[in-house]
């Protein structure tokens, strides 16, 4: 095997090594099968348990409520975006609140806009999204369906702390927070993540959706649109992506038997996160974090160099010693180190030394 | 390595074992990148370089002409159902001929119905699905933007042996169809496939496009809705699928490498399918096959024994003998051989003789 680097992308992103391990192992023949998970009917019995222990791992997980259905979709957050909208306040006087806090929640709204009425309750643009709104800053609108809020920034590092107190059912989009730690399901008539950063590999979207909304899907939706016939499909009105629905389970497996469940892994990732944001702060100005203090992602630290031209040779630097994608995203540039669940302490260890030498021998 | 079956299934369907070979050589680090292909950035070089080639494949082995686009789309070929005539027709005084010549054609007619007028020119359902409409049994309607066909429809087995000669532009579903023999793109304004036959696994849809169709797409849909916002980010406006996409890379490797193009794959797929319909027609009766003899698939061979019960017991017997997942689709019953390009000559032949044998042992 060649040499695995530490690798911050912001997803798709690092995959815990057993579980690739087994998926190595497994990919010409799944055990007792005689072909490849993916070779196989989704009809079939094999397929069947295994779309089966990913909803029961994730129940599990995330302690979801028995009224909620557990989709498992395709087409990513940005699919999610106009679906929900359509499906929730399509064709009818309702509209849907939004909290823009970031790049992902904006084009959110954006997308929304196409099928209904959108209201910015927040929008903390002019600041730079550096946070999420206080309690007050923003009121929910009389005829909104639910209130919309990505629960952490992926781009800007913005994270709640605590989910908003609102008098709607929440819809979130929790992408790059799913299972990294324990969150109230009961608070939100949609919850979604596309796979990709802590759930498994990119090209399937879980979505945990209050039952009592599947009556809202408009009859005259295109099926596979309508999240009301794709729960009655259990997900599979046609093939549903095998692969990526398998890894989620070797993932939520992962989490269940070796992590032992979100209360660990939450743990496990402050003390990750705090060692790098230990790193910026005692920098003395060298490195910038983005986020104010009280909404620091766990997830994504973006961060800064004196000059983009140390940014660079920072990234460089880095790469030659194992520490990969660690670029800020293309919109924003300076740099940003995710740390999943699947990212090993010693990776953000390595991390922070390196932060550490960097900043002494180019401050 | 557990023994590998002989895998019969009509999708997810067998893949080349070369190619999960390689897959899984690569899965816990791609050579040179110090990551697997399942948590790379779909913005990094190596994914660039991986899409690339599959598209460069994609256009020599269908010899696709420049002013067609090449997406790759998550959804399957339902999702395509809606988004076709939601971008083709969508706002227009224009509706859309459909040729309905088995289940998923039918399907595809019915999912269209929520986007625009619909037109069905021909339908086979009187006579079972067997076969396809004759020159002069089918008139293009004078506002209609296509004519819609599923080129092979995969539960019936009915093929089209020469594309359908019509005064409008293809729109085809080649799902279980595609780089199984050369097509002429150049009379299609859209022809898709979901990549779990011959293309790869579940989880994308190859598109292929005609450019200046790109400008019918309404500027109201939701982004991942439209091909022409799709098409002008590459496939890449939010993750793909990567990891499908870079398998629809190494199956269409093989074709060129492996096999030699569509030409030799087609003379392969032929005499692969003769076998099968010679056991069929040669049995005294013992196996009905479904489609009419000139409509036959080459790709999906349904047939049926004197009695269910026979079937149940072909079925079970075959399993004991390593012929796996021969039953008809749940809509039909009977029984059911797929044989797509990744299916070796030795599992047909091996199917043939257990045809053979169970007929003179039940006949």
């Amino acid at each position: 095997m060649e040499e695995r680097l530490y690798n911050f992308s912001a997803g798709p992103a690092v995959m815990p090594v057993s579980v690739l391990k087994k998926a190595q192992e497994e990919l010409l023949c799944l055990p007792g099968v005689g072909a490849s998970i993916l070779e196989i009917s989704h009809r079939s019995k094999p397929f069947d348990d295994i779309i089966n222990s990913a909803e029961s791992n994730i129940r599990q997980l995330l302690s979801v409520p028995e009224n909620y259905k557990v989709l498992f979709l395709q087409g990513g957050a940005l699919t999610q975006f106009a679906m929900i909208p359509m499906n929730i306040i399509g064709g009818r006087n309702e509209s849907a609140d939004y909290i823009v806090s970031g790049t992902w929640s904006k084009k959110a709204a954006s997308e929304a806009k196409t099928q209904g009425k959108v209201n910015i309750i927040w929008d903390g643009k002019e600041g730079g999204f550096r946070r999420k709104p206080k309690a007050g800053e923003y009121t929910t609108s009389a005829d909104a369906a639910y209130c919309y809020t990505a629960l952490n920034e992926t781009i800007e590092g913005v994270q709640w702390k605590e989910l908003p107190n609102v008098d709607k059912p929440l819809v979130a989009d929790a992408s790059s927070e799913i299972f990294s730690r324990p969150i109230d399901v009961s608070k939100f008539g949609v919850l979604y993540a596309c796979a990709q950063k802590n759930a498994g590999p990119a090209g399937v979207t879980v979505i945990i959706i209050r039952e009592d909304w599947l009556e809202r899907s408009p009859d005259t939706l295109p099926s596979m649109f309508s999240y009301k016939k794709l729960a009655a499909a259990n997900s599979m009105l046609n093939t549903p992506p095998c692969f990526s629905i398998y890894m989620v389970k070797l993932v939520t497996d992962w989490l269940l038997n070796d992590i032992g469940g979100l209360e660990k892994m939450a743990a496990i990732n402050e003390e990750k996160a705090a060692l790098l944001y230990a790193a910026i702060d005692e920098s003395n100005g060298f490195y910038t974090g983005h986020a104010d203090k009280e909404y620091r992602s766990v997830m994504n630290v973006p961060f800064r160099l004196p000059t983009p031209e140390l940014d660079k040779q920072f990234q460089d630097e880095a790469k030659e010693v194992g520490l990969m994608t660690l670029g800020g995203h293309r919109s924003v540039g300076g740099l940003r180190a995710s740390i999943y669940n699947a990212m090993p302490r010693e990776g953000v260890v390595k991390l922070r030394d390196f932060m550490l030498e960097f900043a002494k021998k180019n401050g």
